[in-house]
């Protein structure tokens, strides 16, 4: 088995952390996404969409996709339960890490790849070429801040994202803040004090190292 | 237990159609859209999101989100299994169907809601108000034909999209095509000649009525 990751992007993290809080061992082998590695032959023999990060199995299987590996290792080691225990439960938190997703990953992504120069033609992950829109990098950002907003109002009544303990939910939604931080340079606004309570317990956790 | 769905809406039927798929029966109520009564104070308390479809459980607990609703009815109903069955099936299906839904599903909604009239300033479901980009309903009409392009090619190499077998991505990947087909008039080129046997293998399903 091997993970195939990049240090200084959003997605591979939420696997990371995923694995640390898990406590289990995965090695794992750097791509370099600038000088475009991902979009070599070999590596889309293994992943023809040309993402990282990619989950390459002992029998030649390759599982790409940050949700679809993290399902993989929640299936193969139960413990502790990050996608929870019960029906009503993995509802909640399949519910809560769509809404973080849509609503906050993919705004910032949004609101960054439509306007990095990096990006150009590049503006949606995959194989095939995406023009950028300059209206929708706008857009995007605004869309992140509302969902700050909710985000804050969501802790206001729960103690972590999708449930009363933690989960992935909160790995995701801790990626998509420090992914704003770093690539719109937006941060929660200093009155959100739920998501700065939440933040602080995620923080000390030594998973936010993977 | 009452499902709220809406007829002539997309997300609603994925769940139905999977309900249909493992026999089970769900009471539903229709919300009327067109009046926006998903945004009355009365639907919001089960939704502050304000979308359709929502699972309303009889303890008060209330699930929106398709995805959400369906890993509710699959833990509790796992026959027959329609988001696999060990952990390398389960990562696959969680694999093929977030590229289903990003790729396909999503794009189909890019290039309908940031154009159509009665979408003006809801071009991303949500509470939020969101305004129509001219440009994205273009690029999210070519992403889709992108998207069908690489799905011909995936059926190819497999009879159904995630796995050999019949699984809630092909209830996606289903879903997908016929929305596209009303809202963007585009359907797959006669060419397209997996997709077309694959789309009368599921036309032939009880569940294509759901």
């Amino acid at each position: 088995m091997l993970l195939y990751t990049c240090r200084t992007a959003p997605s591979p993290r939420r696997v990371r952390m995923f694995i640390s809080e898990k406590g289990i061992d995965v090695p794992m082998q750097e791509v370099d996404l600038r000088s475009g590695e991902h979009f070599s032959a070999d590596y889309r023999r293994r992943n023809p969409h040309a993402t990282v990060p990619v989950l390459d199995l002992d029998d030649g299987t390759c599982i790409s996709e940050s949700d679809a590996i993290c399902t993989y290792f929640e299936a193969l080691y139960p413990d502790p339960p990050l996608m929870g225990s019960d029906p009503k439960s993995r509802a909640r938190v399949r519910m809560w890490d769509r809404r973080v997703e849509f609503d906050g990953y993919q705004a910032v992504a949004e609101g960054f790849r439509n306007r990095a120069p990096a990006f150009r033609d590049r503006a949606v992950p995959g194989r095939h070429k995406v023009p950028q829109i300059e209206a929708l990098a706008e857009r995007g950002a605004q869309r992140y801040r509302d969902f700050l907003e909710d985000l804050d109002g969501r802790l206001g009544q729960s103690e972590y994202v999708a449930l009363d303990t933690f989960s992935v939910t909160d790995i995701t939604a801790f990626v998509t803040i420090e992914f704003a931080r770093r690539a719109l340079k937006i941060g929660p606004e200093p009155d959100q004090e739920n998501i700065a309570r939440w933040h602080a317990a995620l923080s000390r956790r030594p998973t936010v190292e993977a």
